[in-house]
């Protein structure tokens, strides 16, 4: 962690991608509720995805609060964000929770990352904000009966993984190339890229061999 | 209002429609962001959707409290509301907000009206859950603002509306047919439909003429 306070528009920065990926969370998860198998999982996914606004809210304040602009600040990240999601439609049900499963767990890796070079209250707020673990457990509950059910869905789902993050990565080096604010508030906090690169690896790999995915 | 205590069945059956709204009008609400025009637009339609969930849970934990099942209860409108929305898709952003300002009011107004006949914590949580009127209010204000930028927009979103009614009469009369109890429950409190259908209609009428649509 750094003694040096981040530049405020680095901060706006963070803070207007992490609204807009909040924003992009609760479509993503509304439009996946609609291919639940049953009511029931409707509901849950419906609700995992109302807590998504409750946090965009509070990260668009916070942004008022600074001084930025909510949709100013979100503008940047919506291309990037579009192309990804446009390059990665879930088919089905399995799909779509394996995507959350991966692409959400990468995020909240990073943005824990992230976090730790600030100070204050944006810490506390983005660490606050950040999926809790119900939506990520339940993922990881399907995921794992599922393959039970039927192992060959493990390769399917293991191959939909790995185009996730080939995808996820050519949009993220993308939005750094663009906007060199957020590299420069990880390099300004001391961080190590190649270690942080190492540890998101790893994490990652954990979470696929724990649903029975293979990396 | 009646006296007597409504069987517990029928508020069964009522909280269970009700939910199933909530579900629902979340995710069209959710669909319909994915039309705004921009992010401000979008990010206000989907907090709305958020609220759609906080009500769903409410009625789901009173489902559950009463002895039902909040999936069960649901159930029995998942075919005539499924009807309806795929009969009446919006085509744009305006004709989203025209079928949730038209639809949502005439549903409001008849669960006032429902709820006028229950007693205690039920009347009290449907009150609650009613569409609060800031989404009424902001579709009320988009659409006069497109009226007033191109005048022929009013004649087709009132040919809209007009199919709109329709449609929901149609399936409202088939929910009904089904299960009798909705009917049941309004008899048992005194409740006169042929007054009861032109209080909906003059007030659907005067919505329409509020933003310069016609009946």
């Amino acid at each position: 962690m750094s003694d040096l306070t981040p530049p405020a528009s680095a901060v706006v920065d963070l803070l207007g991608m992490l609204a807009y990926g909040e924003l992009v969370a609760f479509d993503r998860m509304a439009a996946d509720a609609r291919l639940a198998p049953d009511l029931r999982r409707r509901a849950v996914l419906s609700e995992m995805a109302g807590r998504e606004i409750t946090n965009y809210c509070r990260l668009a304040d916070r942004l008022t609060e600074l001084g930025g602009d909510p949709e100013q600040s979100m503008r940047p990240y919506v291309q990037a964000v579009s192309d990804y999601h446009a390059q990665t439609e879930p088919a089905d049900w399995l799909e779509g929770l394996a995507k959350a499963y991966v692409g959400d767990g990468i995020a909240d890796d990073f943005t824990r990352e992230v976090a730790a070079v600030l100070t204050g209250p944006d810490r506390d707020l983005i660490l606050d904000v950040l999926h809790d673990s119900r939506h990520a457990d339940f993922a990881a509950d399907e995921l794992r009966a599922a393959i039970a059910a039927d192992p060959k869905v493990a390769n399917r789902l293991s191959m939909w993984s790995r185009r996730l993050v080939g995808e996820g990565i050519s949009q993220a080096l993308r939005v750094a190339a663009e906007r060199p604010s957020l590299a420069e508030l990880l390099a300004g906090g001391g961080t190590d890229f190649q270690a942080l690169l190492r540890r998101l690896t790893s994490a990652h790999t954990a979470r696929m061999g724990a649903v029975g995915l293979n990396n």
